[in-house]
């Protein structure tokens, strides 16, 4: 199968703009599963309740409707991050197309620094999604999140080939931790960060892009620069994350002491 | 403080040999906490309950003794791998020296592979030493444990600042994680790796040495080669280990959402 993850800058707050550029990619691009940056259509840097109010909706919503629609029209599995409104706000990742009854909704676990003013720490916790026709178990964690070993444990530790990793990073030691992240689960791990820079309130905050995919060793299938556009594409094999022996007698799951930690 | 890791190839099977040169290296170094790799009283090689027997005694024995009469000579904290005889036979570290009342060992949790023959996996945990003549708290891990997050998360959350760890690696997948290990938990680690060849049984293990101390950052301190004997020394500060703040919202250790792992 075939994974993409797009890197752009989204229009700060611009909701029609970004859409119209996410589904005329899900049309183009030719990827059976497309992972996009986190609060992909509408920008990072809104701060406090009353601005993520503006760019918030429910899934199912305006503009994640046509997401979701442009994904099952395009027999395509999409992964893409948008502020939810719900009972609350989150920092959310819909999770929409071929072979998912109905779309679905990753909250966010862990908020950086002032996500917390406007978004609610996510309440769906880690979980994984089987797409039958690619034989892919998916699970989905939301850029900081990385930063907690336990994420992607969570989701390999529940049966996920391929985590997506839609994202906002800004620093830079997430390129020393990501390829450990795959490598001490066995897992292809995509990660779609976003470039460019955002303005507000006498802020600016800059993104630095090169969006990666790896392999379950950690080795880098396919990124891009830290600066342009671009999609990023690999093929992967699920299945061939599975079995987590390492050799005749030692096995990644199997040697876990859960009672020693 | 200083930390130092020593880095050496043990002759196989022979205690008084690699206890001399242990001995010898403990009084020669200028460190407040010396690491030896795991099994350094020994060599590596050795299969099965009856060969472990041959090399293996309990702590205060008469090569580990000798160590611990050192570290507390020289007025040192040491940590050294060795094969330990209790109830069972366990793949050991000691920890003795300078502000220890008592030398305390670490069993090593997880096993590799013909490890599981001759030694019995640990019934220790993981857990930490205070040492109030440093001010520093420290836990070891040896070898294989590395592959697991969950073992510096165990130690880090215990409170660890600097991790020990005694290691025979022969992958090289461990270069890779274990500067995430310092970073995610932000902690120093030591990692004292041996060099050479076992032979035994018709088999030959190498060891890929490498020794390095990593800093909170998971930057690399001080490191050595491959394949020569050497001893790598850093100046740490333990306290700066310990306000896991990252910015003025988030926290590495608070911003866990346990229930949700």
């Amino acid at each position: 199968m075939r994974v993409a993850c797009v890197q752009f800058a989204p229009c700060f707050g611009d909701l029609d703009v970004n859409t119209r550029r996410i589904v005329d990619e899900i049309h183009r691009i030719e990827a059976d599963v497309i992972v996009f940056p986190e609060l992909a259509t509408s920008g990072y840097l809104h701060i406090g309740p009353e601005e993520v109010a503006r760019i918030a909706e429910p899934l199912g919503g305006p503009h994640t409707s046509q997401i979701i629609t442009a994904a099952e029209q395009a027999g395509k599995v999409v992964v893409c991050g948008f502020a939810e409104a719900a009972v609350t706000y989150f920092n959310s990742a819909l999770i929409a197309g071929k072979g998912l009854p109905s779309p679905l909704v990753y909250r966010k676990t862990h908020l950086f620094y002032k996500e917390t003013l406007g978004f609610t720490s996510g309440d769906t916790g880690f979980f994984v999604t089987h797409l039958p026709h690619l034989d892919c178990n998916l699970g989905v964690m939301i850029c900081y999140d990385w930063r907690f070993p336990e994420s992607a444990r969570a989701l390999a530790l529940k049966g996920a080939d391929l985590i997506a990793c839609p994202s906002n990073l800004i620093t830079h030691v997430w390129r020393m931790a990501m390829p450990v992240r795959a490598l001490e689960n066995k897992v292809y791990l995509a990660v779609a960060n976003r470039t460019g820079t955002d303005h507000n309130a006498g802020e600016d905050v800059s993104f630095n892009g090169q969006t990666a995919i790896y392999s379950y060793n950690g080795s880098v299938l396919a990124d891009a620069s830290a600066t342009d556009d671009a999609v990023v594409v690999a093929e992967i094999t699920p299945a061939d994350t599975r079995n987590k022996a390492i050799n005749a007698v030692n096995d990644l799951f199997g040697d876990r002491r859960v009672g020693s930690y």
